[in-house]
């Protein structure tokens, strides 16, 4: 009954943006993951049991006994006061300056982003983005009938010169651009961070075209050796909104992110926040804000901090060891390894004998908008443990050369000679 | 600076949908209502203190104990699969009965209905509504550039007959109708209930047009003496899309509701849902979900129903005694009085002397999209003791009859004579 199509009397009655819906190759990958015996390379599921239970019982029981009714009840559309002077606390530790009354409390970063879609863009309208980029950001724009134009990177993060290129050929068409939509720190899922030089850069040319930035940093604070360059919110207040998140930093499960917007923008964020879902929940606010007063949620950030470093460093041995001919990112911090296969191998096609393998991982084409990536692979090392990272990428070497023995047999050609590249260049989507 | 509209760079950036997003006049009286002074008959937040703290730590304690990393861990869009039967319980107390698989949990069911709009409605689309109607839903209607065309209602809710013509006026005019929203039970805000009857007509309106009915439910479970009516979706399964809410039957602050709608729909729903907020908070579904199965939940429904019934009878008295030349609602069920003012005073215009007077209300025009209502006012039983009613009631009547001497002093006319109904009329909107 799921493809009923046809069988569906509504099916003539649904907006047109409705049909940019569709499920994403991460969301089908979810289901097929979740097997216990399968090693998942694929979700972004944050490690949650580093955070101590009773850091979280200990707040919940006390904004019970102390706030209950308050935390029961409706709250403001723009969030809790107290908390946005606390995300102040956050922001500040990758250099941002803003006032609590700019700060819009939402349910989870990604809610702040659908309500940015849903103010600013009209169909037809372009946002800018890196190729790749966050899958469910390219659905959210999608589902707003807007194009998403994606910009290439390279170890440095988004290019600024093709940057330039994009816009100059896009305004010659005629074409609105909105937004540019960008994840400079420790990228989903290319896993490069964008230079300080590179971010002046980008957000002048920005400011010449009149484009707002639209900064999403859900991993900034997960920094494994040195700190990455400060936030471009830092650098410019009018032209960015900035996204953040506890997500990464606390745990998903509470659903609650922020936008911080220059004034007018924030005020558009704090009624469509309204519409859409009245409040986000005083509940997980309180907790939240209690954990924030009482825990030493700096030192929490370390121990997170410290996990994933772990993690990805087993990742990139294993990858050392068992694909030495291919080519990868070496992440500074974050959650992501992308991983670039031989021309001749299709990731999307691989998939289900990795899972055969018992291995899972995420297609490099669910990261763009136009089928692109095909022999990139994302693999996301926050959530399994190393040595779980290690057997995964063991049974992804298998898979890998099995099916370039099968293309030699069957193509008869000779043994493949890649180039190895220590500190990969993402691929050059943009010349294809 | 909050009018800032010349001082914002981004202005002509927005999406012709931002122009509909206004600051709704109940979002503004929130403000003015929430000094301690002001006995406010404004808001429609439940009154939290009923539920007993016990049950929401003790629920929450447990979850953490037993599940704790799912809890703190990202979801699926769809829900908790055991939230998702619970629910089916919930609605089975309203005649409806249905899969787990057709459920959909939202943040609060304002956000089924934000999911609902944005996968239906394209710009210039109508919806149908009860006039008067849910603010925060013609806010949603809204801002997806769909008009909202409003059909009376009288004591036994809308009224078919009307409904019939609106259709087929709209349908003459060559309008394309994509939903009836309706709040059948204890509407908000007249407080009457669509027949049985008239439920029946109403869906066969409905089925003969294509018409996608909406019904949302919020308050069914809280009546104060016979039961209403079973839901309008127990009588009609593919025709109708149903919204349900934990936020009147335990509490706001979870930001819990749901959808059960046909199969093709839902799988929409799930996909619009993902790419708002990745999932619903499993946090506050766990503990929603751990109280459904250790506590009480229906003797606590029970509770609720006391404390609101004894409130509509502080309400209704206080209104007989101090003002018994008006005419006024008499829910059996629910949050809210509508009440009608003589022709001549403006609900609006006379609310900053009310706030004055320290008692707020919601003025009727803010539940039409037309500016209708003038002479109406809502008023909300749920928060407020009744003793803190009966002393707002009678700082109603002191601004009600200042006014009406004022009018009289001014315009030098006789005393006024209204007519006193028991079972109030409403206002014959589309006649005027």
């Amino acid at each position: 009954m799921t493809n009923g199509t046809n069988l569906d009397p509504w099916y003539y009655n649904y907006a047109q943006r409705t049909g940019g819906l569709a499920a994403s190759e991460v969301r089908a990958l979810f289901a097929v993951a979740s097997r216990p015996e399968v090693v998942s390379l694929a979700g972004g599921m944050p490690y949650v049991s580093a955070l101590p239970e009773d850091l979280v019982v200990g707040a919940m029981s006390r904004v019970m006994r102390e706030q209950g009714p308050v935390a029961l009840q409706y709250g403001s559309g723009q969030g809790v006061p107290l908390l946005r002077e606390q995300i102040l606390d956050v922001m500040a530790l990758e250099g941002i300056s803003g006032s609590a009354d700019d700060v819009v409390v939402t349910t989870g970063s990604q809610h702040a982003l659908e309500l940015m879609a849903k103010i600013f863009l009209d169909p037809g309208d372009v946002v800018i983005a890196e190729g790749p980029s966050y899958v469910t950001a390219l659905v959210i724009f999608k589902s707003y009938q807007a194009e998403v134009d994606q910009v290439p990177m390279d170890e440095h993060g988004l290019i600024p010169g093709a940057l330039r290129e994009h816009i100059s050929r896009l305004r010659s068409a005629g074409r609105t651009i909105k937004l540019l939509y960008t994840v400079p720190t420790f990228h989903n899922p290319a896993g490069v961070t964008l230079s300080w030089e590179r971010r002046l850069e980008v957000l002048e040319i920005c400011r010449e075209n009149g484009i707002l930035v639209l900064e999403d940093n859900p991993y900034g604070l997960l920094y494994f050796g040195e700190r990455p360059p400060v936030a471009m919110r830092s650098i410019e207040t009018e032209g960015v909104v900035y996204l953040g998140t506890f997500s990464k930093t606390l745990a998903p499960g509470f659903r609650l992110g922020w936008a911080l917007a220059p004034h007018a923008i924030r005020e558009k964020l704090i009624l469509a926040n309204e519409a859409a879902v009245l409040s986000p929940s005083s509940f997980t606010q309180l907790v939240v804000s209690q954990y924030l007063s009482d825990a030493d949620w700096k030192s929490q950030i370390g121990t997170f901090r410290g996990v994933y470093r772990e993690r990805k460093e087993a990742m990139l041995s294993a990858l050392q060891e068992n694909l030495p001919s291919l080519s990868w990112t070496n992440p500074n911090g974050g959650f992501y390894v992308w991983l670039t296969l031989p021309d001749r191998l299709d990731s999307k096609a691989m998939l289900p004998r990795a899972v055969k393998e018992l291995v899972a991982y995420t297609p490099g084409t669910a990261f763009y908008a136009d089928g692109n990536g095909a022999n990139n692979i994302r693999l996301s090392f926050c959530y399994p443990t190393p040595e779980q990272i290690r057997i995964g990428i063991k049974r992804l070497a298998t898979v890998v050369n099995g099916e370039l023995d099968l293309l030699d047999t069957f193509e008869g050609t000779g043994s493949l000679t890649p180039v190895h590249q220590e500190q990969s260049i993402l691929p050059p989507t943009d010349m294809r």
